[in-house]
């Protein structure tokens, strides 16, 4: 047999199929007036944390519900639990990222009509997440101050693709002799058009902006 | 609404669907008496130089094919051209692992009945990789000695699955002060009925036994 060089792309047909089930889940989600973020940043970046307080902050101002994906355990849904919100564990096995099929599935567990605002948390990685659309309306990416300035530069398509970018861990940005301006410059240089929140799940720091953001963008939906 | 926990495990559903295709290829394979080997590592450990040197010292002793998979590039494939074998490059868009309708779709591309061996490198990845039987016989894991003593024990999923562990670059294994003892070790703990092999693509040091293993693999199958 001679030799010979053929390139197969098959992320077309593979993400085709995710996109169209994501459709779906939007559709059903703006049906029941429900406004849908996904959250993703590498692991450990605070995305949990940054639920947990929200959880408590905003408990009585809207009803919320809570998606996390993690590859094994259900240590993040386990944090969660007893702060008055739903909250769903999807393991994904070996798979390192959420789908569409995922939510549809989780989104089973819920009266969507019951609530306002539904949070997934992505499995904590900067890569995969990136390319599957879950129906939801707002990609929030967090990025924690410990992780070093060039991170959006390294993972350019996840930044690009950030309606939201949250800087987390902010009470500790100085301890660890982070780089704020040189961080923000990459933000924007990768995200030009994503807003962009400085906070601290710890201080407080920031948060009023965030919730200010997400009842806002609530307010702009059906009741 | 109560506060209440779920858990929804996909991995089945979705791993399921994967096992059902990877049975329909090695049936495939197996009719038209092709050996399948399915090389996993992280990124750099010499996948792609062990694959060139195999292709140069068995060209005219077994017809091999090769597909390879990168989020990306074809620069793999490039690597692998002119050496007397097919290769088809599988570009998997956002995907971080192949999956076994990548590998069907692939197959198209060659001449299943002008083969003997079917080489995939799979994706550098030591984690989602290991979740997705392609249909193949022999499941490669390579590492080099440059990637530290405990990885058998951080990915031990990747690992445990082995049929074969390649040690790679141990050329280089005095000058960057590995741990071979320990190495050694920790793969036997993790993969104790694993075949281990310690290779250099570069000095070709242990690679007769990677040849052996390969020509005596193929001789079980009809010709």
């Amino acid at each position: 047999m001679e030799t010979r060089r053929w390139i197969v792309e098959v992320n077309q047909a593979l993400l085709g199929k995710n996109t169209e089930l994501a459709a779906r889940n939007r559709e059903r989600f703006h049906a029941h007036g429900l406004l849908v973020l996904n959250l993703l940043s590498a692991p450990g970046s605070g995305k949990t944390a940054l639920l947990e307080r929200t959880l408590n902050d905003l408990h009585g101002k809207l009803r919320i519900g809570v998606q996390v994906g993690d590859l094994q355990t259900d240590n993040d849904a386990r944090r969660l639990m007893g702060r008055g919100a739903p909250v769903v564990q999807i393991v994904t096995g070996g798979c390192c990222h959420l789908d569409a099929s995922m939510i549809a599935q989780a989104n089973e567990k819920f009266d969507l009509e019951q609530l306002d605002l539904l949070l997934i948390e992505n499995v904590g990685n900067l890569v995969c997440p990136a390319s599957y659309d879950l129906g939801e309306d707002v990609r929030v990416v967090l990025l924690s101050v410990t992780e070093g300035d060039d991170k959006p530069l390294k993972y350019p398509t996840m930044f690009r693709k950030a309606d939201v970018v949250v800087i987390t861990k902010m009470d500790i940005a100085e301890a660890v002799g982070a780089d704020l301006p040189a961080l923000r410059e990459n933000i924007r240089r990768t995200a030009p058009t994503a807003m962009v929140l400085e906070v601290s799940a710890r201080s407080g720091l920031g948060l009023p902006a965030w919730y200010d953001f997400l009842q806002q963008r609530r307010s702009g939906f059906p009741a």
